[in-house]
């Protein structure tokens, strides 16, 4: 497998330090001409000294690509995501895992454009990142050829590292010359900080590492008070205004930050088989979800809801190992889409201190009307006796059993 | 079925002056001898007056069973329900429908030592509670008579009820004369609201319907932390002091409600098949959902963590449906149970204005150690390469897939 | 509610004995105007004796409805549930369940058509039919009127049923004045029997029951090999002739019958609460399970499949519990057609006294060909090593736990 | 990893050929003392010839250990995994996959006792058993070093082999020189065929693959009948003689074989990402999952028996995957095991030409009584007028949203 000569390769490049070296590792060690990818995906980083660093290093100017994925990123991705009320092992709201099938998904596409043979990520070798990309990579081109460098390099420290940087004349910030106390990962969902100082689950996570929110108790006093509109599952305005995907998810955000809303220390089960702790800053994503299950709670009947909550975890652990473009993946996501035709309509959200509360749902949809709640002379007529009925047969298959235990005790 | 006549019937009796009418309406409509059984479950209220009240309705003392169940009410309901993380509809803590079965496996083993044919319960004809109590009472007592009189009495008005109440002098405090707001619903894990003034969903809950927690607005300034200790999944002490289940549920709810901790405003799916709208305070639960998750997030195994997390929604769903002494709910919990054996060691808990956060966890039971995690030389050697092959396989079957697609596509 | 007076009723009417009686006692008991709906669902029986007799019971002739249903219940109802595997309780083809939902939904465009207030079923009150007959009438129009006989008279006694019929001047054939030896339902996937000679568990059902199948026995000594083609998961032809779904599932079963295919005895667990025990004969159907499973086992993704598996149970729940027009079956239908869309070909299928084999399947759309089996210099390469490093990632969790086990035992 | 030098490998030794190539193998390649293991789990081989052998190939005495598993292997492995009604992808009985982990956890054992480094098997590079293999030892003995010969070693062809077990002496019978037409696994649960002339799934299986039944043709015309007992969800007797469990299993396979019943001819997805066409004979096991599904019919609970058939599919998937001794399959076993207290009974069987009918249940456990089916008068009674109730309530909320809808399309 390592023998095929490579000749073209896309590289997913941020600009940073890391993936210039393997920039040039990829020339260097496979005499390969490197394709740069670099996505806005919201991580909150100007994409023009991305272009200014590869066009330093030599990149042709026809190999350098850069694209503003942020509304197909949230569109596609995040809103169907989050119409599952997706949360791995019951908190975490998935921002790093779903962001790497749309790159996946770019660097193919550039690939097939340019004629490259290969693709390139920065992931390392212990992560859940780099199953992610390179699943997704396998199952759009299944015959690509993957280069996954820091399987393969043989730099046994960082100063190697940056000796590589310095000989391939590759600018260091002086900031990178030491080790960095945690790494990150951050897009318009969310960041993450993990590693280093996080790396004991007993010590509480310092507060420089939160790079998202405020903390709850710097956020004002005062409550924030909102409304979001919801179309077929996905938010639509806020406060009245229409607002695209990713302008909607970075307001969210923006109000997340000033309360104090969304952040999680967590030890979690990586799918390569080990746990690791990670701080998650996800201020937009935990006001979308509260504000999706409080429109589904009026909207949703409660077969679909049920039905929903059991094949969360499931749709959750596909997303966390990078199953995204799985046909199980597909299929859960077409029986979650289903389910959304009429969540539509408006919640009422509260934030204060870190806190997301749900003050109020109204929706044309509504499946809640006080009509059918007091159940008088109504549409819908509600017969006490009914009721009695329903528990009889219910318990019916209990007292066989219970019969049966008293006659075997008796 | 109907028309066999009672003759002893144990009703669950709080005191109050609901079931102090159905008291008297049952020795006035079956002729019935009347046992009341009233239980301390941690609601909040004196069990004194409750037996004075029996005696002046002219109950026998030998028929007055007064009963505190605080301690098994948690031990062997509550936290066997907090091992499985249960939550329903992705929020509710049941702590509702975890009192009932306990209530009427009371009333059974009550009406088997004094001799009666019947029991009676005073939950209404639209709620969840009919159902609980009475596949209680059939699953533990398949022949017992049920009595539900909001199901079977002719009164037509809350002023029909009072004219029977004085006809029967029954005392009426000043308080009762009116309707109340809302209705309320108190043990040891929870408090819950609900009815008119919160009946639409569209507007935000008073502040005068809370009555287990202060506003998050009206908590400290400073967090407050602590430590829980776990074990085998159950929580055992408080910064080292070892308290009884009740006590240290009861600490946590102190803890809590100082903290504004364990509000929740939800629009529910009722098994009886209409949706409805509750306030529930659940202090010391919000606290122990979080700290037990937190605890297993290093001593529980992926595999284990994630079928209980597929598990839950059903195991949710039998407990708020009532299903607590049925096969199924206990085949689960032997599965929960099993999972739960070195569920041991100790969390750091931050409160901090309705927030709960997990910002330490500690045990001698723990899957992830820093020698562990940095793998490094340790007893559990990681090697790069193999990720290689772990994503080779696992991409296998969608490289299948799309070189099919390829072909026929091609 | 039973006190408004109903106009006029649509009767799923049989033309049999029971069913006549039902419409005399609607006129007599509600005063009602009937309206007869006679459905040709393939149970094997003229519509035009119905016809004759709704006339001579003076039903006027706008009032009879007589539909040929067989092409829209096989198409509609029998072959999406094939789709999903379906099975209830590991063996029950859902034969008669599935029957249900069309018919009601038949009778409810019907009422309206008429402009009837209200519709009848002849199902008894112990079985599942007046469930999932209620529920379809409900799920399409919520506020319909029912009426279910079994439930509401008085006839204490078949004799009483037959002194009302002679009354009426019904005509009553010889067999039917006594009672039947067990009860029959039958459509064009299946025939069931049960009652009576059934009751016990304990004793083997009597040869006389069958009417769908010879014996296994009585099957010829020579195999029957024929091909099935599918399209997009549902069958298509038959040894390369075409035929429209009735006439597929018709022949289907007269190979199976002549085979001897598809009897099953079985006790099952109601709906209501109780068991009982079938003799269920679905020569076709049985056919097409194991055919169809044969053609998903080379079209379809592992994935696909082993979610399908998990998904199936509660899919079989719904159908057998009558939720076919409930939100949740139609997410799970969803769900299951997204994953059919190239399971297409052909399956080689083998009948010999019973037994159904699966002996040949290929398809354009096939996962498995040889040349990827052999993973030879292939388009998707195999390297053993791969799989050093597949189980050693998922064996790491196993590991850890491995030594946190010793660790504390040491 | 490759590096450290093996001193001692317990190998699992069948002493055919290929383990006595890779015996010597290990000898030459590592220079290890190899310890073999030999065990008889049925597979219908002496084992006095692998002992001979593996002293002629100068194995010491003290390190040949042979054993005889087979009542072990049935009561611990095989009848736990039949409680589940266990089937993989629908049909598979998972013969093959229920063995490796009790070979793996013997030489696990043995490597302590004779003090080991190593375990080794012979397992191929493509298949699922080298996952059974390794994931068992990993999971009894996380450091252990395990030597999987065929991803290890570099011989090119069948004649590479040879020339390598001339070269050492090793015995070669002729029937061993050509390549053989399929290759094969055995034991006393089932046994498979699978590659080469089964290569292509398009092509019927050859009739001489088969070795443990006679084909349905050419089995008796006339039925064998028999009962079967069982204890807590196990079977202990045959025709009311009380039998061991391999004995059991011995006699079912006799009587299947007999009677040409357990024939399964399939393609599957293996865990390793490929699919793979097997032939499978399973005859007492065929018996035995009919056998058991009846004695649940009548003593199991529905709740239990619905609980049971939607954990089933993970278990099979964890046990086809070689996850036995992984927790969450611990914890599935807790509650299946937990549901067979009571499935204790009789059936009586009839086999016919590869048919496996139940044709009769009996059990002092049943929950199936005549009295209560009739449900007049009796210990349980049944008024038709609940099911009114009881459908009403289950149509609730299909009513709501067919109101909702109406009112949206109005």
């Amino acid at each position: 497998m390592a023998d095929k000569p490579v000749k073209k390769v896309v590289l997913a490049y941020s600009g940073g330090l890391d993936t210039s070296i393997i920039l040039k590792w990829l020339e260097t060690e496979y005499g390969a001409e490197v394709v740069t990818f670099t996505a806005d995906l919201g991580q909150g980083e100007e994409l023009g000294p991305a272009r200014d660093k590869a066009l330093l290093l030599g990149v042709k100017p026809e190999n350098i690509f850069i694209e503003d994925l942020r509304e197909e990123f949230v569109r596609d991705y995040v809103f169907p995501m989050f119409r599952a009320n997706t949360v791995y092992e019951g908190q975490y709201l998935l921002g790093t895992s779903i962001a790497r099938p749309l790159i996946a998904k770019k660097q193919i596409e550039i690939a097939r454009a340019v004629g490259a043979d290969a693709v390139c990520h920065g992931a390392t070798g212990k992560g859940n990142d780099q199953v992610r990309f390179e699943l997704g990579y396998y199952a759009l081109e299944p015959d690509i050829r993957v280069i996954a460098p820091w399987r393969e390099w043989n730099f046994k420290s960082r100063e190697a590292l940056l000796d590589f940087a310095e000989k391939h004349q590759i600018p260091i910030s002086k900031d990178k010359r030491g080790e960095a106390p945690f790494s990150v990962d951050a897009n318009l969902l969310h960041s993450s900080s993990e590693g280093k100082v996080l790396e004991d689950p007993a010590v509480e996570a310092p507060e420089f590492v939160h790079m998202r929110t405020i903390a709850p108790e710097d956020a004002p006093d005062t409550p924030t008070v909102f409304t979001l509109d919801f179309e077929r599952g996905d938010p639509v305005a806020i406060d009245g205004q229409t607002l695209s995907p990713a302008a909607l998810l970075a307001r969210l955000n923006e109000l997340g930050h000033d309360n104090g809303v969304g952040r999680l220390d967590l030890v979690e089960n990586r799918f390569v088989g080990m746990k690791s702790r990670g701080v998650y800053e996800t201020p937009g994503g935990t006001i979308l979800l509260a504000a999706h299950r409080g429109m589904e709670s009026i909207t949703l009947d409660r077969g679909s809801m049920h039905l929903k909550d059991e094949l969360m975890p499931k749709y959750a652990s596909l997303v966390y190992n990078g199953f995204w473009f799985a046909p199980e993946r597909e299929m859960l996501q077409a029986a979650i889409d289903h389910s959304q035709a009429m969540v539509s309509g408006q919640v009422r959200v509260k934030l204060y201190k870190g806190n997301v509360s749900i003050i109020g749902r109204t929706s044309p949809y509504s499946l809640y009307d006080q009509e059918l709640v007091t159940f008088e002379e109504g549409a819908v007529a509600y017969d006490h006796r009914d009721a009695a009925g329903f528990i009889k047969l219910n318990a019916l298959r209990l007292r066989v059993k219970a019969n049966r235990d008293k006659r075997l005790a008796g």
